[in-house]
C-alpha cells in the first residue's frame, strides 16, 4: 500500500468514496431496488448512482438481478466478499460517528 | 451518513485520502521526523505531505512536537484517538490486501 500504483488503492478509492460508502452501507441492510436505493441516498443523483452500483458490481461487491417483466425490474445485493468490505466500512463510519463530539472538540481546541 | 452536509463525511475524507491512509498507517509504527515520513510514503512531495499532516492534525489524529534546535527537529505521532481511527483504517486496509487476489479474479469474471 505504501508503494505507488498500488492495485489496493483503487479498491480502497471505490469503496471510500461518497457514494461507495452509503451504497455499501445500504445493501448491508439487503436487497434493494434502484429506486429504493435512490430514495435511501441522501442527494445522489441517477446518474451518481448507477456509476457507483456499476464500479461496485465490477469489482465484485455488488450482484445485481434484472427481472425480465414491465416496468424492468432491478434489484442489487451485497456478494459475500461485499457483505465483508461492507462490514469493515460500516465499522469505520460507527467509530467516525461515535467519536464525532471528540472529534469536533479536539478540532475546535486546535483551531481556537 | 446518509444525509448530505454530515460532518463525518469530512472526517471519513481526510482519513481515506489517498496521502491520509498513508500517513497514519506509517505513525501506526511510532513516531516518525518529517523526513522519516517522506521516505517512507512512496511519491508523497514535501507539500502534500505537509498539507495531509496538518489536516489530521486539525482533527485530533496527529500530534506535531518541535524541537527548538538547529537544524529544526520536527517529530509527528498518533494521539490516541488518532491511535483509534488508524487501527480502523488498517483493518480495512489489511482486509483489502489479504483478499486482493479474490476481488482481481472477481473483477477479472466480470469484465471478460
Amino acid at each position: 500500500m505504501f508503494s505507488t500504483n498500488c492495485p489496493s488503492r483503487e479498491i480502497l478509492n471505490h469503496v471510500t468514496s461518497r457514494w461507495g460508502v452509503l451504497v455499501l452501507s445500504a445493501l448491508m441492510d439487503g436487497t434493494h431496488r434502484f429506486s429504493e436505493l435512490r430514495r435511501k441516498i441522501d442527494g445522489v443523483s441517477e446518474k451518481m448512482l448507477a456509476q457507483t452500483l456499476q464500479q461496485l458490481e465490477m469489482d465484485g461487491f455488488v450482484d445485481r438481478v434484472s427481472y425480465p417483466v414491465v416496468p424492468p425490474h432491478v434489484e442489487y445485493s451485497l456478494t459475500p466478499l461485499g457483505g465483508q468490505i461492507g462490514a469493515q466500512i460500516d465499522s469505520l463510519v460507527d467509530w467516525i460517528e461515535s467519536n464525532l463530539p471528540k472529534i469536533m472538540k479536539a478540532q475546535q481546541a486546535r483551531q481556537g
